[in-house]
């Protein structure tokens, strides 16, 4: 029965012309990489590789048990205790991914009696969670906070957790946040943020440039994979949420801790980001000159979200630019919020300026024929 | 309201004496580790640390993105190449937790319209699995190959998933595997197989040792934080599972790809352990002679597991045996199935001798006080 079922899953993504494969990467292919979530360059700074490297040595390949039981290692406390100082946070917990850390906060939070609002445009991730807490489920559309607000006053008393990300990973775009938390403080409600692509891209993250650090009615999630340049996720808020978190949040208590060296690479590229904030603005010049010359609105993060007329057309475009060296993502249905499928292309702030600048070359050229081919 | 909710949780937690806390440890500190599940103690075997540290180095912190973007390193390739010829499989893929492993595996594969048949013992990520899929669930008593027969019969004609561990962490005990897959044979069912404490411990795992490995009707699922010293985990089983897999698993499509540094590290620990099966046996002739010396049935696995005459006994005598020296782990309610509180006791192969018989020593006399403290 099983074999039958998968080639007839199989089939059916064939037809729709939506099969994914993996296409392995050596360490260092001459390709200029505009695909990652590697937004600061950090994964492959010297003083990240050292960090991770040594840590390795001296502490080992893993950490040996979950984090309550012989898992917790000094080097997680010290990585807890950067992240809420640099955040602006009480406190800080580490999951071992940050899909981890969104699954685990809104699961041990919301049960049975409590009421979830979400954006419409929230990460896989959260969705799970969701579904896992099997609390209430309002989806709203995105970024619409007269619709959450009316969710809110819809089920009074209620305890109830907002989801959004600081910034939307598909189309680059800032949630409200102060709108949000607004109503969110009117609600008794949480407003929980995922800071995925907005940490590091905006210094401590949008919900610390807006001023909403150690807000009441303010939760974080950030994941140490993207800026951070390394593997892993956080939870940041008040430290009854971390014990609550510690005892009931079950990917927390029956998973083994994160590796010393991912540990140790996160922590190294948090004090580089802290300290160099040139790093960020780099970014935001080169996605603003990026947005103009591909007549695009400009994003709030580092990724550029270019629409194009057709997934076939997004793919031959993909593989365009790829045969003149320069790596983007492409995102199809159905990971699209709308259904448009779209060139996604990270204004990384590790490129070097003259690989930058043919890149956008080459990105130039192949997006102007590729919205040729869609207007015949 | 969420604060009033946690307080009144932490409270409830502290009248039942069932709060945790988590307790830092630095790279060497003197206690003999028998809590952990590092059962070859590769994670600390210098082959191990400088295949970490060299990944770290040559490749950077992170993946930098998910698989299916730019995270799939050659790296993955290899690893998921040697633990597929390791276990006998026709191919594997790699997730960066077991957790995700286990998640990814069910909930892509059990919809609606499937039925799945858990053993009662079953770890909390294949629950969270069942739970994200949807299935129609059956949950029967631990290892009843009678009931899980009686529960296939009655749902003849749907896609059917049975969950079993190969060793079960709680108890130590071994699943009838082959009995279990002659019954899924029979009705056209998956069984699926978490090796989590069984490979390693047993070469290749238990599917292996049973003459399962590549059967039609098993799959695979292990991690790479216990036996290997890291941390991700993996699947094993046929091609087109794999595609389907990545397809459509979110915890692997949405997710970044496992850290260089920990692919490296499981890598140089599947070799170690594939070309050294006398570091299994020590584990074996350890727990067998600990077994008969405190009087338990002897387990299938690494890990030994003392029942305790209460909660509060078993608590402080894993105090009273790290004051002098030696951690072990300890299981209360709710993470034991049966809702007797016990000692976890690791037989791990990579404590030396003089450590191991000093442990038994201590182990032996605060086990008997223990129970002369439940006869008062
Ligand atoms: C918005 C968002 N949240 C969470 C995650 C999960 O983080 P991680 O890859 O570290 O598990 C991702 C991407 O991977 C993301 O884009
Ligand atoms: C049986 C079993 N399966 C899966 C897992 C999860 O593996 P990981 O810690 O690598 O996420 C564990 C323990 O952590 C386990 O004991």
């Amino acid at each position: 029965m099983w074999p039958d079922w998968l080639a007839e899953q199989a089939a059916t993504r064939a037809a729709a012309g939506l099969t994914r494969a993996l296409h392995p990467r050596g360490p260092d292919d001459a390709i200029t990489d505009l695909a990652g979530n590697d937004y600061l360059g950090l994964s492959r700074h010297p003083d990240v590789r050292h960090a991770a490297a040594e840590a390795a040595l001296v502490w080992g390949g893993g950490a040996g048990a979950s984090r309550l039981v012989t898992g917790t290692l000094t080097l997680h406390t010290e990585l807890e205790r950067e992240l809420a100082d640099w955040l602006g946070q009480p406190a800080a917990l580490l999951f071992s991914t940050g899909y981890h850390a969104n699954v685990s906060l809104v699961s041990a939070l919301a049960d049975r009696d409590a009421h979830v609002i979400s954006d419409a445009h929230i990460h896989a991730s959260l969705v799970d969670a969701v579904r896992l807490s099997r609390a209430q489920l309002t989806v709203v559309p995105h970024n619409d906070v007269a619709a959450v607000r009316a969710a809110l006053a819809s089920n009074p008393g209620r305890r109830t957790l907002v989801l959004a990300e600081s910034i939307y990973s598909v189309l680059g775009d800032e949630a409200p946040l102060v709108p949000l938390a607004r109503a969110c403080a009117e609600h008794g409600a949480w407003l929980v943020v995922d800071e995925a692509h907005g940490l590091g891209v905006h210094g401590a993250g949008l919900v610390h440039a807006r001023g909403l650090a150690s807000h009441p009615n303010v939760v974080v999630t950030a994941t140490l994979s993207k800026s951070l340049g390394s593997q892993g996720g956080a939870v940041l808020g008040p430290p009854d949420l971390v014990d609550h978190l510690v005892n009931r949040a079950r990917p927390f208590i029956f998973d083994t801790g994160l590796a010393p060296a991912a540990t140790a690479a996160a922590l190294a590229a948090a004090r580089i980001a802290r300290a160099r904030p040139e790093l960020a603005a780099t970014i935001h010049t080169r996605i603003a000159a990026l947005a103009e010359r591909l007549e695009v609105p400009r994003p709030a993060g580092a990724v550029l979200s270019v629409p194009m007329p057709s997934p076939a057309v997004a793919v031959a475009t993909q593989a365009e630019v790829l045969a003149e060296g320069v790596r983007v993502g492409c995102f199809r249905p159905p990971s699209v919020p709308d259904g448009i499928s779209r060139l996604r292309i990270t204004a990384s702030g590790g490129v070097a300026d003259d690989d930058w600048e043919r890149a956008t070359k080459v990105l130039d050229a192949a997006v102007r024929r590729a919205r040729e081919a869609g207007r015949r």
